[in-house]
């Protein structure tokens, strides 16, 4: 099977590894920023951030998306949520009738309703094509990933055997694929697990490290909202009760930069002035705009009593201080549907 | 309201003071294995697991069983499952007719079935008398309630009523109560959590550090696993995507002793040797005995199709080998129903 990867970082890199591993032919193409990225694995050496080599998979630099393109029977999108709207673009006219599957997490702004959206609906409308996009959610690291240590992906499409397919092309060597019809729940949990880990975090800063209770209650809470989000997004409980909501909740609030952040903004220190700190420091955190994507992404949606939510925006948003607002939390109490 | 706490250990000393907090009139009855606990409460000094003092709670030994037990309106059982149905006997005669508020995670054998079952349904066949039961579920680690640490508890009845009254008595100060009448499904929750948490421990033996899709993904199966026996046990899935589930896995599964357990057992030691040596630490695990209970449960209830408790019991009862049952683990496939 011919398969290629556009984006040549950390999640590009890993699934083009996935998918060598099962023995498809595969190409895979950097975006203009992944320049750098390719040109280590192109003299024989390691990627830069896999630290893996990509040993007989065809490597092609930005120039070279037509090729990339052509004949391609699965296409894995890997920008970032910033990026996809325009690779998708560039790769519009080229697209072969093939699924599209997305490892890129968040929410994009509808230019038809002004809305936050997800991407499957925003990228469509934005390159003025329809796209056969299957979502890929679930607990993925990509280091992880590429080393083939136990991961279980959920790929979800409206058109279910797209999703079935993507699976079959890449379940296998410790990568775990369930599937589904319902990607709006799996893209909607995609994009707020980032902020609910970032809400994790701060218990650490703030109690110190006696706070296992605060953060599984807190835990049990974000998947609750979640699902009323989802609910209210067009998607299925069950989605978030699986591997996308709580799995990717799990990976990404263990450990990671939207912990730190959190961390460091439950100690009493600004969020504004830890999310220049960690930019500067190459650590940006996708939590910190999370927080305000989905907060309007709720608003937009009429989605009220998020306590877990409305907490972390007043405080990572709206300079709320943070131990009478964590005090004040009241968990505990969501409606769903 | 006069609160009376059967058993004074960590559980048992953490809820007199919730209780305490609340302005309760609290009465501590010590077992006959917990005089060590309170004899330097009784001196006005720390309760020595606690680490804090009992101001203002009647500290009774276990021969003032009957003056524990006059009058009281809310009953606190703190005993472990193994301890509890002698503590029942003896209460029997002794009991008011009130809620009696359960902290005991555990199965017992039935003497009616023969069969493992929960302690709610035990107990009374045991002593030969109802008890209004009351569980109380969710993430609460006893340093974290008696400190005021943020702690979701669920309380569940069969009475909803008799929840809702335990409830509204202890809830404040940190401490948030969410209640049913799902007590099957809260009871199978804090009795099959541990099981599990020590199978999310196996992965850091066993893989090191970089093993977190592989944990996060085994927490989903846990959930999906929890919900399929919760179900065939008379019990709600929502309860498991609660606190009673979701929120104590991930309090149990993020440390403490299961998962200490886990981690050595993972690394290829026999579990048995691993048992023995943190018994003679004073260690002891109950992830050990609880994954044979549970595995127990699911076959004499006819629930098959649990690969993950399948595996954990054959590693950790059968001898089975960690890095091949690891790898044959196929996760992602759980019918609930």
């Amino acid at each position: 099977m011919r398969v290629t990867v556009l984006g040549a970082g950390y999640m590009g890199g890993a699934m083009a590894c996935v998918a060598r591993r099962r023995g498809h032919d595969v190409r895979l193409w950097g975006t203009w920023f992944d320049d750098a990225m390719l040109e280590p694995c192109e003299r024989g050496g390691e990627h830069p951030r896999l630290k893996r080599r990509l040993d007989g998979i065809t490597l092609l630099r930005s120039g070279r998306l037509a090729e990339a393109l052509e004949g391609a029977q699965l296409v894995v999108i890997a920008a970032n949520s910033d990026g996809i709207a325009s690779v998708m673009a560039k790769a519009a006219p080229l697209l072969p009738d093939a699924p599209v599957l997305s490892v890129t997490k968040g929410l994009l702004e509808s230019p038809t309703t002004g809305r936050m959206d997800r991407i499957d609906v925003v990228v469509p409308e934005r390159i003025g094509r329809p796209v056969r996009f299957v979502h890929a959610a679930g607990p993925a690291k990509a280091m992880e990933v590429s080393r083939g240590v136990l991961t279980w992906m959920h790929f979800a499409s409206a058109r279910r055997e797209d999703a079935v397919a993507c699976g079959g092309a890449m379940d296998g060597h410790g990568l775990v694929v369930t599937t589904s019809d319902d990607i709006a729940g799996a893209a909607l949990c995609s994009a707020l697990k980032n902020a609910y880990a970032t809400g994790l975090g701060l218990w650490d800063g703030h109690v110190g490290a006696d706070a296992h209770d605060a953060r599984a209650a807190c835990f049990t809470q974000a998947i609750a909202e979640m699902a009323a989000l989802v609910a209210k997004g067009g998607g299925l409980a069950e989605t978030v009760y699986g591997a996308a909501g709580i799995g990717d909740l799990h990976v990404t609030a263990a450990a990671g930069r939207n912990r730190a952040f959190g961390e460091r903004v439950g100690r009493g220190r600004p969020a504004k002035e830890v999310a220049a700190e960690m930019l500067a420091a190459g650590e940006l955190t996708e939590g910190y705009p999370a927080i305000a994507t989905a907060a309007r992404y709720a608003r937009e949606r009429g989605v009220a009593g998020l306590p877990l939510l409305e907490a972390l925006e007043a405080i990572v948003w709206k300079g709320a201080e943070v131990g009478p607002t964590l005090a004040a939390l009241r968990i505990g109490a969501v409606e769903i549907g």
